[in-house]
């Protein structure tokens, strides 16, 4: 009731903002029972895009159309950043950017988050946080908009600078930066810039919860990053590839939205994943989906969402866990007819309840509007210590009460383990807890994911970790 | 205008929140002009309480009355805790009190939040935190009502037990344990409770953004408490005293409103401090007031709130600064028909941008509609490194974000030096820097209060850590 209380109380707000003209702005009630759509403003014509056109036509420069019966993105519109081929915006942009004097070098990381910027999973961010967002980051894990509303902002999206190209930027008054890879070719400008202090003691003990050494995100990049952090409103020249043979999963929020409409979805279920996916994860997502039909959804769809930026270097590398998610679409266990398969490109950050919001948030974008979570998400061993960083139970807990998130519907993992009188996967029942086998080994192997067991002679375990 | 939204939408959630019969709501429009005063609802005759009776008479188990033109306090009414006299139930709970086989013993801290529960300055809390407030305290710095508005809470407020206690009070299933003093006289009870772990980095992380050794609240109340938290309902059995010749300064957020209601307030400032008052805080405070004036208020009164409760061995002790706010009302450098000396009960954490925001809230709940925020409030300097914790600009500019506290006006602190030209303390201008003198030896011993300077023959000054 309280979600649904929430809703509805946004949506008056939503209905009553101004400048919402360049977005077809759509709010489904969440649950339950099926989709209640109503279409709050339809300024397509404004904006000089036609219905079914491609996505680059239909992209604005801060705003992407979404279509109707999704879940609205934060901020009311989902945020583009990158220029547009038509009128020469971005040859333009790329000649700033070989010209401009100031040029920052992207790491991996930094580059995963370009690409997280420019396709809106972050939305409304328009680009690195400026020091009035990394502090409500770091402090609320929200981020009051111009509206008034708070939308999640869990982990800091920031680029660091060192000291010296500070000062230089500085001595110069420059208000625009060219963003360059690791051979000093441009990916995107920085405008507007702002720069502050990089606190990295501070950032790091309120996104982790601890200041142990050891935090993967933080070796990597962190550590070594400059003092300093720039923030700016950004424009990337062309769409972020990597070409390892993976950019086909790799579907904006703006493509996934249009996946989802054209197949008729009127719920989306997402459910994250760093690790391969098993017997127990599909049993979960098919019943998942039975539970959203008895509900009164005529098609809910499911987005099956491995993550695809920096993960530590023990998890399974992300091209063995591709081609383990095809498998699984193609021996039928999950139905491909009401599954989308694509990469999420964060990097992972192994910070627990702060970052599993960060995870949610980012599928509102991409139009899912219910969430997955389990056991202990986006935890890990604690770096020096025996025991876990996070309590497994905080990361659910925190997920349902975070602010920003309350159309969302988090839906609680159940733990799965194999039935001995059933002969079969199935739910836990704690009223006959004996008949069913959990293989601590297995368990083991499979505690920073999930608690759930892997008892099957299936062949997808074969690939785990193969 | 966001501020003066943002409250006038609270009001219409207040007008329609059901259960508010039980206090007389009021509301004011916080800035600019004068009151706009608007009751929502007249409950007190269903209290069976007069206007005009005594604190205790008007107390309900939940709720104090609140006068008219004051701030509401946070959740809609003030929470009060002590058991009332009448009836019998001081007594009844004496007894049970007594008599519970399972009692914790309060060390200074924990007595000091005791105090600060029963009187309500965290308001809408009503005991020691359960689990899903201390989740949203530490994650997003405030805590959602039954009514689904946010309340700011930054600071976990909490009880500790040790593992023995702990297992010994799980076994009998308890759900109701007395709070006993040094000497083993209860002083509460503690019901519905709820025992939860203790993770002390993780909490001691996110609260203060750093884990080095060296803070002062976390060596005084955490390193050596238990590794489980009690949280529950707290019933204080009568009000929390000290026999330290200063009770009558500490004066609950009823008796304020009280005060400002007799005084016929129609806005009241605060002034939080932990170090003697001197002149650049007198012109502060001197200036506000006409500051406010010019807004179009009638009567301003300043709340001038020193914590009375724990602070670390070199801040000046409680008595002394006492001594010297006396003087500063006796001496006239402070009009006494427009002020208020009280003590603030809670203890100290220096927790800088988390802390302010719990100082300004519980200011809210006694009635205060200003606060007066400086540079590095509740900072400190780093434990264990040659720098300040806080950036000196993020307190201010944290609490000027922070959820929940959109009702409250932020005054930030104004710099004070010696103008050479006009002999005098005033605001510094940056046009005639050079006509303004900030001596660094005075200002060195005040670095960690306000960036300002005494520069005064003022009796006063001489009162300093003397």
């Amino acid at each position: 009731m309280a979600t649904q209380a929430a809703f509805l109380a946004g949506f008056s707000q939503l209905a009553a903002q101004p400048g919402r003209d360049r977005a077809v702005a759509v709010a489904v009630a969440p649950a339950p029972g099926p989709a209640r759509v109503a279409v709050a403003a339809v300024g397509s014509a404004k904006l000089g895009v036609k219905a079914g056109t491609s996505r680059t036509a239909a992209v604005a420069r801060l705003g992407v159309r979404c279509r109707a019966s999704l879940i609205e993105p934060d901020g009311g519109r989902l945020v583009d950043l990158v220029a547009p081929e038509e009128g020469g915006r971005r040859a333009a942009l790329r000649r700033e950017a070989a010209e401009l004097p100031h040029r920052l070098r992207l790491g991996r990381v930094d580059k995963e988050w370009v690409h997280v910027l420019s396709e809106g999973w972050a939305s409304p961010l328009q680009g690195f946080m400026r020091e009035h967002e990394f502090l409500q980051a770091l402090h609320f894990n929200a981020i009051r908009g111009q509206d008034g509303r708070m939308v999640n902002m869990s982990v800091p999206i920031v680029l660091s600078v060192g000291d010296a190209q500070r000062r230089a930027i500085q001595a110069d008054g420059a208000t625009r930066v060219a963003l360059v890879d690791e051979r000093d070719r441009p990916i995107a400008v920085l405008s507007d810039i702002e720069i502050y202090k990089h606190n990295k003691e501070e950032r790091v003990a309120r996104t982790w919860g601890t200041t142990a050494p050891g935090l993967p995100y933080v070796e990597e990049a962190i550590t070594n990053a400059g003092d300093w952090l720039v923030g700016g409103d950004l424009e990337v020249i062309e769409p972020i590839k990597y070409n390892d043979g993976l950019d086909q999963y790799r579907l904006s929020p703006a493509q996934l939205r249009e996946e989802f409409a054209r197949r008729n979805a009127d719920a989306v279920f997402a459910f994250q994943l760093r690790n391969p996916v098993h017997n127990g994860h599909a049993l979960l997502m098919t019943d998942t989906r039975k539970r959203l039909l008895e509900m009164g959804y005529k098609n809910p769809v499911l987005l099956l969402h491995p993550l695809g930026g920096f993960t530590k270097a023990d998890d399974v590398p992300l091209s063995w866990r591709m081609k383990q998610h095809e498998k699984v679409l193609e021996e039928g266990v999950l139905n491909p007819e009401s599954t989308v398969v694509a990469i999420f490109p964060s990097p992972m950050h192994y910070a627990g309840p702060t970052e599993v919001q960060w995870h949610a948030k980012a599928r509102i974008n991409a139009g899912a509007n219910f969430y997955i979570v389990g056991r202990d998400p986006a935890g890990m061993s604690h770096p020096t210590e025996k025991r876990d960083l996070y309590d497994a139970d905080h990361g659910k807990k925190v997920l349902s009460m975070a602010p920003g998130l309350e159309r969302l519907n988090i839906l609680p993992f159940k733990v799965a383990a194999y039935d001995t009188k059933q002969k079969k996967m199935d739910f836990f029942d704690p009223s006959r807890k004996d008949d069913f086998l959990f293989i601590s080994g297995t368990k083991v192997s499979f505690h920073n994911c999930w608690d759930v067991v892997i008892f099957s002679t299936n062949p997808l375990s074969s690939l785990v970790k193969s």
